[in-house]
């Protein structure tokens, strides 16, 4: 049997999967610290070490392997396997051919990319985004990562960083951004963002909300949504800002882009009941009739799997774009 | 000798050329008044038998044209070669397959695309963006039109309309946009919202401004030009603001498809040097800075010949896409 390794390296954990190269099912699974891994070199050790552990526990032959898909959650040249920026990992990143030290060490092929890159390549091959060849991917969390899909290939741009929809500046002078700037779609969407909101309706009263936040002990997107279901009226508005925010994104990337379909994941995007419907009645008002008409607006369908699944598709990918 | 005609399809007048395949040299010219063709099918009929005639007048054989590709001014679907849309031109277009209504007439390749792509597309095969494979086009002037080329290939969309930055909102509840919105780019730094703000300049004193105004005989872009050459301070600030809001623009594109160049062209592009540096100054502060640095932003090189030069290329496109 041929089978595949995904790696989804996060900021605080990466995940690991040996899947089989028909029909992507999971064979094994690891999770790791990130922060067990001190630099570039380490990383490449530890991950190149869990393979081979993989593999031998599950009796995988070295021959049938297709290769390695990585996941990393920075600026990476995908088409010539280099990592341009990586802030949130230990280590000096800039300009490390990281495929290639993974694929010395394990004697195959290594494949890496952008981590919202993977899951958008994840979702188009295997999940919400099957059978189309236009696409717009948006991971909420943290940070607001995207992918484009288009006529059948992902759009890496010159040096490999194209698709960051979430640093679209949407209200010039707006909140600051963890990029240094004002008002992009990610410091009016992002978790900080959501969460700074609901610090402040729960100083204005709000007792659903404050009740919610005491019972689960933290305050988290989660837990917003939880009060929103329980008629908590300032959870409801955070949660159509949300959807109005991301619905003048999406309307702009509608207009730029002419997608088949625009695929919401990510951890924020669990809130999906509560925030789509400002999202589509934003985007229909938002963006031209046919593109809009034209455009699905749908939630994600792989879930946590996004990442370590979306990975094995890079080695199915063209190395440099298809030009 | 391989001949080709480009046509470039606008509101007022509709430019014709008859190009050599080799070198894209003009072999010969004309210019018909676009309010003369009530319809569709008055339209196709006039552009064939004036490239009918052409090819008469020049004695050029009809085995070796390699077709005709025309620019029009609306919502286009390329690939298949169908209007969707065409507010500015006389007579119901919605729907019209006009790629076969003109190569029924002249039994050659017929090829039909959006002025803006077809813009890009010269610039791109002829001009500025000679030898790249990933570049933004703006075209500046009653609208703000554009066109995407991406891994060697021009961004249609999945219904022919992608390519419309004029479209993004960069100023929620800015100024009202042709398209219904408010707050588009176009609706900051088109014709019309430049002229705004000269006359809005014109009320509050401004002697420089006005004394141009007045030896013009009438208020252009132009006239706002020659009034900052000779130093008048709202004409600068002015061109400042576009270059700003340009720069706001064009930073999200940076960030979204990571190009090689951004090119600006159309009759608004000619103010050039009075808003580029504000325009680059903007991107620089407001992009990532590998894909900052990885775009030159500069200015078209083709002129009024961009339309009629970049529909010839549209017979070198694929049509249905690269997928």
């Amino acid at each position: 049997m041929v089978w595949m390794v995904g790696v989804d390296v996060g900021g605080t954990q990466i995940k690991m999967g040996v899947v089989s190269a028909q029909g992507r099912r999971v064979l094994a699974h690891r999770i790791l610290p990130t922060r067990s891994y001190a630099s570039p070199s380490k990383l490449a050790e530890g991950l190149s070490r869990t393979i081979e552990e993989l593999r031998g526990i599950h009796g995988l032959p070295r021959r049938s392997c297709r290769g390695v898909g990585i996941g990393l959650p920075g600026l990476v040249d995908g088409s010539r396997g280099i990592v341009h920026q990586l802030v949130n990992l230990p280590g000096r990143w800039q300009g490390v051919p990281f495929a290639q030290l993974m694929a010395r060490r394990l004697g195959c092929r290594c494949v890496i990319d952008n981590d919202a890159n993977v899951v958008a390549l994840g979702e188009w091959r295997a999940g919400a985004g099957r059978g189309t060849s236009h696409g717009v991917y948006l991971t909420l969390g943290t940070g607001v990562g995207g992918g484009i899909i288009s006529h059948g290939h992902l759009v890496r741009g010159a040096t490999g960083s194209a698709g960051e929809p979430g640093h679209m500046v949407l209200l010039p002078g707006g909140p600051r951004c963890g990029c240094g700037r004002r008002g992009c779609l990610e410091s009016l969407v992002s978790t900080a963002a959501i969460l700074r909101q609901a610090r402040a309706a729960m100083r204005w009263g709000h007792r659903t909300l404050r009740a919610c936040v005491e019972e689960a002990g933290e305050l988290t997107p989660a837990v917003i949504s939880t009060a929103a279901a329980r008629g908590d009226a300032a959870a409801r508005r955070i949660w159509a800002g949300v959807g109005e925010w991301l619905g003048i994104g999406v309307a702009n990337l509608v207009n730029l882009l002419n997608p088949e379909c625009v695929v919401i994941g990510g951890g924020v995007g669990n809130a999906w009941p509560w925030f789509s419907p400002a999202l589509r009645a934003t985007v229909r008002r938002s963006a031209f009739s046919l593109p809009a008409r034209t455009a699905r607006i749908v939630r994600g369908q792989l879930g946590v799997r996004a990442g370590v699944v979306g990975a094995t598709y890079l080695l199915e990918e063209d190395r440099g774009g298809h030009a």
